[in-house]
């Protein structure tokens, strides 16, 4: 039996300019984040640095679930509420609303080195403003490895 | 005094096929991972691997908590809008909005051996749809424990 | 080079009683969490220990994007749903809804003795009672520090 070491990484990451809607970023996290496959057993807490965009989990598969999505929160979150902060654009204070319905990270578990997420399931980055710039992410890994 | 040694548990799970609804787990986690009652302090990762159902937190009281919530999320999150992904039934779609509204893991504090949760609150299931079947958890705990 | 070491701090803290609506209080967290400042690398898992209050992350600076979040909510969000659970008064369902909305937990990464939040991001206490009491908070950091 070996023992197993414990160990954290702790990078700086960031995503190219996207259009509004949401968009599978599982296999950029992985190129990314190489460090991934190291851990035997851990968790992966991947972190978004701004507040009109977000982090969530859904179908890997057909992209009409993300244009579904989409489709919904541009319904029900509208632009034309009289929202007090609205010097940044229509498309400004919808973009904070959906950020807090959505959240700031995800956290998955690592095992065997890969992210030990379900067979249908994907990260997604939620752009929520209608051309989004880059967008930070503090990717935290921890957990136990093979030395 | 006692130096506390640390240790990772990581668990899948899965849980009984439920119909449509809000349904109180905590018990039921607790009994399938015996082990959150060996770390004095800690964290309890819990992720489910689909995409039409979610954890959260709330109410572990009043079963009319967990009845209200089906209908305002039956309500809100509507089965008959012009959904692009419909071929697997008119639930399907509505449910991948709720699971990202509420998200696929909590994260739940370990304190001398128990879940540290409120007076009031329970770790929840929710089935978005109809008849799920089966469905399969991820359970990561990591923490310091008395050797 | 200096090895790192690893830790774990644990602590229950109290925020003091607000009405209802969205509270900046990452200042508040520091205060009463100073430890933050001894992790080189980490995480910071905030929990609320309450079924009609959140935590979530959104912008620190315009107090404006705070009131408009609590208009959207109390909007989409009615008190005059024909809800069964009514025994606390009108504003308690509608909080529980909230609550599991926005969620009860959030977690933050910590670099060089900080949150390593965005420029513009701080962390809200959710307040959806209308006169909330004090709310109790589970703060769990872990991470490496330099010795």
């Amino acid at each position: 039996m070996v023992a197993l070491c414990e160990t954290w990484v702790q990078k700086l990451i960031s995503l190219k300019s996207r259009s509004r809607g949401f968009h599978l970023i599982t296999n950029e996290l992985v190129q990314q984040v190489p460090e991934i496959s190291r851990f035997t057993v851990g968790l992966a807490h991947i972190f978004i640095q701004h507040t009109s965009a977000s982090l969530c989990i859904n179908e890997n598969a057909d992209p009409d679930v993300r244009l579904d999505l989409d489709a919904y929160f541009e319904q029900h979150v509208p632009r034309n509420a009289p929202y007090r902060h609205s010097n940044e654009g229509p498309d400004d204070m919808p973009a904070h609303i959906k950020a807090v319905l959505l959240g700031s990270s995800v956290t998955v578990p690592l095992r065997e080195g890969r992210f030990a997420l379900g067979t249908w399931q994907g990260i997604y980055l939620g752009e929520h403003r209608d051309q989004g710039g880059a967008r930070r992410l503090v990717v935290t890994l921890q957990g136990q490895y093979r030395p």
